[in-house]
């Protein structure tokens, strides 16, 4: 298994199910899992996925720019690193943003995330 | 004992080290240390800090925007997610940056650099 894949397919996992239905992405927390969004810590994925519904838009499309990653230590985790844009209907400039994402395997052999903070880049 | 504390002290540490004398960074890492800089993946203490002191400048000052950490797993690790801004000496503009750290705990009661991940945010 190429770590790389694995990274890529996540990645493009995550945000067009972000883009096409955020709910969906309960699956992919857990009880344990943490998010830093902007600063603001929450835990568990129904308060993880109730933070992400609630943002203030309604349909957005990321676009991916850099994708790195890393193995975690011998629990067999992988560290995911991300920048790109994130357009959002009716606005005229895309923001900038990097977020990572430690994710853990699953005994089912799928991974989860575990952490995963993320910060808008200003311009 | 504060983890976002924790973290605070070890980003202003690591950045003051790294613009005062980046060959002083190597106590940081270990041999199993990972370095992914811009793309490039470097393992190891000796190789990351031949890197890092290679690199086409020589003086800089970061000066740093946001730290975000959040704890890693059972193993006592530690996520610290950076932005900031990089000042290269005889350049107009400073450059923008966002970096991670996984610190893991030493035998000795502190932290070393088993991760680190660099990406420059490209206006």
């Amino acid at each position: 298994m190429d770590p790389d894949a694995v990274a890529k397919a996540f990645v493009e996992h995550y945000y067009s199910t972000f883009d096409a239905n955020r709910a969906a992405l309960s699956n992919l927390y857990q009880e344990g899992s943490m998010l830093t969004f902007e600063g603001q810590k929450i835990q568990g994925s129904p308060s993880i996925v109730a933070k992400l519904t609630s943002l203030p838009f309604q349909q957005c499309q990321h676009s991916i720019t850099t994708v790195d990653c890393q193995p975690s230590g011998p629990a067999g985790g992988m560290l995911v690193f991300v920048s790109g844009n994130l357009q959002l209907a009716g606005e005229q400039h895309a923001l900038k943003f990097s977020q990572m994402f430690h994710l853990m395997p699953t005994p089912q052999g799928s991974f989860y995330v575990l952490n995963d903070i993320f910060r808008l880049n200003y311009a």
